[in-house]
């Protein structure tokens, strides 16, 4: 999708993923198969590069220190992506910036996590490696504590939250910052991953500039360029908590391709390549659904009731040329449009119904 | 632009093209670098495909129609490509079929273009090769004569128009048939190049409505599956008169990337691979901008004037990835986005001032 839009731009692309066949791999000028663990292959990568980005955080963050050193534009800066990529950095620095967010305590290991019985509910996260909902698991009883992660990670006061909200934030070297509107996020109750998300979120205008005000507020105090997902609670009592960010285009944002004046992989493009940010506001109100592989399901992709569904006006199907699919895999999005914000629900849901990835 | 619109659906793309570093090269599947009007090379191209589709009309139909003869889907069919290749057969097909268009007298070269003084004024059209507003000339005084083209062509009587619109329509193989709302289109003064295009086009509802049936009734009776572009004369009495068709995704639909719930990429695709073609309406009021090459400028090309451009709302560069700018060529688009038609005229001139391709 960021390749998409930098043909927009004339752009050349070149691409470092561990995947020898990775679906990018046909759409770059160049392509490089290489582990973005190793310092090597990092480094060699970035070399012949202009500016560097990254679209995920589990990369070798030396090779992206001694690049910066020698010059290169590396976005979002390997420092921030240093700090996100421990949650538990990730959490002290909320602290220490009074950035709201959920309680916690640091834990290096099974028998730390164990020691904090009278914390729970909580939910009990890897310092790093998570993604896509691993990494995360909910610790609501004593015997919950049996399977703490035995590894430095934290645990993290449970939220009884009214919503999950996230808001797009960006900004360019010249210190531009600009948001999207709020989202409102609708988990899966098993798996952990977003489910349906709606733009507008259902809250006030109040609430929407706050929680804005709060992910401009983090992007600044990272000094960050690059764009940045800020994933919030809003609790009962009207309280926004920083939960999680992610320095990079995410899936919060998908539905600005369709819904917004500008998609947050522009701006991204725009705030890493030292251009103007771009109009964030909906053009109207939009869905998106994550086309997870249907559970029980492995091998060769098929994307069933594609047809039925995109007969439907409003209906923007983003596959993600994933060949095989797997239980839970996120192999495309799907973005809905529609008049009015009251029909979204019910549109999300019978477009998720139509849609199945199967093998 | 098509590939932009492809990878959504994790179409394989291949490509054949005559420039080894056509802007394409590295964003598809396959690049076959060969000669669109050489059997072998299109014939042993489309073997490999599954699906055969065109950007530009002047290629090898022989090896199209075998292609179609051994099973293949070659859309548009090569029969359609055939006719239109031919302003001569393109002209006769309306006349045999009963669609309106300008009256026309068939030259086979220079001579008898001069007979016709009493037919003047007109247009002397080239009836192969034309392209981008070469092969097109008036012919307005008896001196005029001189510059005819001397090889097989048409004297095409000038119509004296309120408007240039077009339309896009496209048709499945199942025969489903949508059009999108009409365009308006503003010629540059000189070139004979589209400068602005406007849409919705300041026109009633009857006679949007009547040149989305033209369009229509003209693919229905082409018998063709893909999109069609078609140009249409709104002559100051009222009356519609089909210009020019041209059978794929065409410079009058640019706009509808951003400004229709569909794009005509996406449309071709659809229309293509035998899926329901997608709701056409408009999202809201659109202008386009074709950006030339500045006359006097020739080799590597610079945008000037971006930054500026793109700070505003509703302003959309496509730029077409070519390295060499030279007078007038094309080298991208701007798409404009306004709450209001009204408005769209002053953005289109002061953004159009902005941006300017040089060398």
């Amino acid at each position: 999708m960021l390749i998409q839009s930098a043909i927009n731009y004339n752009l050349e692309v070149h691409i470092l993923d561990p995947d020898p066949n990775a679906p990018c791999k046909y759409l770059s000028n160049k392509f490089v198969n290489g582990d973005l663990k190793d310092y090597d292959a990092v480094y060699a990568f970035g070399k012949d590069c202009d500016v560097i980005s990254i679209e995920i955080e589990h990369v070798n963050t030396e090779a992206l220190f001694q690049l910066e050193k020698e010059g290169k534009k590396v976005f979002p800066q390997p420092h921030i992506i240093a700090l996100i990529q421990d949650k538990r950095t990730q959490k002290q620095f909320y602290l220490d910036q009074g950035i709201p967010t959920a309680p916690f305590i640091l834990t290096d290991n099974k028998e730390e996590v164990k020691q904090n019985a009278d914390f729970l509910p909580a939910v009990n996260k890897l310092g790093k490696e998570g993604y896509d909902g691993r990494g995360v698991q909910m610790m609501r009883t004593v015997e919950d504590l049996e399977k703490a992660f035995d590894a430095p990670g934290l645990l993290e006061k449970l939220i009884d939250f009214d919503k999950e909200l996230a808001v797009i934030v960006s900004r360019n070297e010249a210190g531009e910052v600009k948001s999207f509107p709020s989202v409102e996020c609708a988990f899966h109750p098993e798996h952990n991953l977003v489910e349906f998300l709606f733009s507008p979120a259902d809250i006030s205008a109040e609430v929407d500039a706050k929680a804005r005000e709060l992910a401009e507020e983090v992007i600044q105090k990272l000094d960050m360029v690059g764009l940045l997902a800020v994933e919030l609670f809003l609790t009962k009592s009207g309280e926004l908590l920083v939960n999680e960010i992610a320095p990079r285009p995410h899936n919060s944002g998908h539905h600005t391709i369709e819904a917004n004046f500008t998609s947050q992989f522009e701006q991204h493009l725009r705030s890493v390549m030292g251009m103007p940010l771009g109009e964030t506001g909906l053009r109207g109100p939009a869905a998106m659904i994550n086309l997870l592989g249907e559970d029980g399901f492995t091998g060769d992709a098929i994307v069933e009731g594609l047809d039925e569904a995109i007969m439907e006006k409003g209906v923007y199907l983003h596959l993600y040329g994933k060949k095989i699919t797997k239980p839970f895999r996120k192999m495309g999005h799907v973005t809905l449009l529609a008049d009015d914000a009251s029909l979204l629900k019910e549109k999300a849901e019978r477009i998720k119904e139509l849609i199945k990835i199967k093998a």
